[in-house]
């Protein structure tokens, strides 16, 4: 059955859930399957990073016209840098049946779900909060001040868990990459999501009952 | 992550769409993962039946008093014979987490949707309404008549598609029977299937806050 439109899909969680790795064995699995959507954002361009490959790179100016003039689906600033995700090249993946995923914070997120009821909104998690604090000290780069703030960030985030439709608990990688995968196909045989399918069945058997 | 409670599935779908037969893979693919519901009936046993195994057989005076008396979750009847769910049986198993999976008619599907608003739909569907008239006459067995009969209930029946949660489309079986266990298995991830976990979450990330 041929799906009958591609789905906006909101990667989002916690930081130090694994979101980002996620994302990177997702696409790296399934090749061809998903579209990642690139944000533009107002931060300065990094060694190694490319112009429309991680970002495209925005001046403060063209940021806010591009707001301005409702280019971007959603946006937020952190640290003073400005992200959001264009609009047009979005909607054209959608429409010609693909399936994007948007790796966005949790505001944008929820920006997200109201420009498009039905987005498919999925929150990763590690399966304890204790399991994201070892990680987070784990990673031996962040000061305790830094460790404290993050997780106080978490705690507020979490807050806004049930407006999402899935949860992702990421413990054991692949899992969570196939799991991911799975309630995206899934999600396609939703009835809601195949209204011409279902009425063109209900059509084709009332010719049949005519015709007899 | 262990799941909060066990699914009440429903697998129906039009005559001829393969239901019966995705159901036994489905439980040969996957030993020990969904449980199958016995079906009271009042039908006669047939040579090679068990009772207990394919039904529980009851007089129809069995069968009214379990429905006077609410033990069954669902029921119907086709050609004088009444079928149905009994309840007690269903409800202790999804308390232990299992996932059980009732193979009924439409409108028994539709008593479990009242009864269990958090039930899971699976509406059956052949590829188009051409394959569903090519199997019915395919197997060779039924009437011009019966056909036409059943192609004029599955007409009425695709009116009660929109009330179902998944489509299931059998062209090819093994695809069809993955595609059961996935839907199962991604439905156990929503959120509002999750409302423990992440509300331990949430409390356990104050704790931080508070400690620190």
């Amino acid at each position: 059955m041929k799906h009958e439109n591609g789905l906006i899909i909101v990667l989002s969680g916690f930081s130090g859930a694994g979101k980002g790795t996620i994302m990177k064995h997702l696409l790296a699995s399934y090749p061809g399957e998903y579209c990642l959507s690139i944000s533009a954002t107002t931060r300065q361009m990094r060694d190694g990073e490319q112009e429309g490959r991680e970002y495209f790179f925005k001046s403060r100016e063209e940021f806010d016209a591009m707001i301005a003039s409702r280019e971007l689906l959603e946006y937020a600033t952190f640290n003073g840098n400005s992200y959001g995700t264009p609009r047009d090249y979005v909607e054209k993946l959608v429409a010609e049946g693909k399936d994007v995923i948007l790796e966005i914070e949790i505001q944008g997120a929820l920006q997200v779900r109201e420009l498009y009821p039905d987005a498919l909104l999925l929150f990763v998690m590690p399966p304890s909060a204790d399991e994201l604090k070892e990680r987070l000290v784990g990673r031996g780069t962040e000061s305790p001040e830094v460790i404290a703030q993050r997780l106080a960030i978490s705690a507020r985030e979490s807050q806004f868990m049930p407006q999402y439709d899935y949860l992702v608990v990421n413990d054991i990688l692949d899992e969570s990459v196939k799991q991911v995968h799975e309630i995206i196909q899934s999600e396609h045989y939703r009835v809601e999501r195949n209204h011409l399918t279902i009425k063109k069945m209900q059509e084709d058997l009332k010719k049949f009952e005519r015709s007899m």
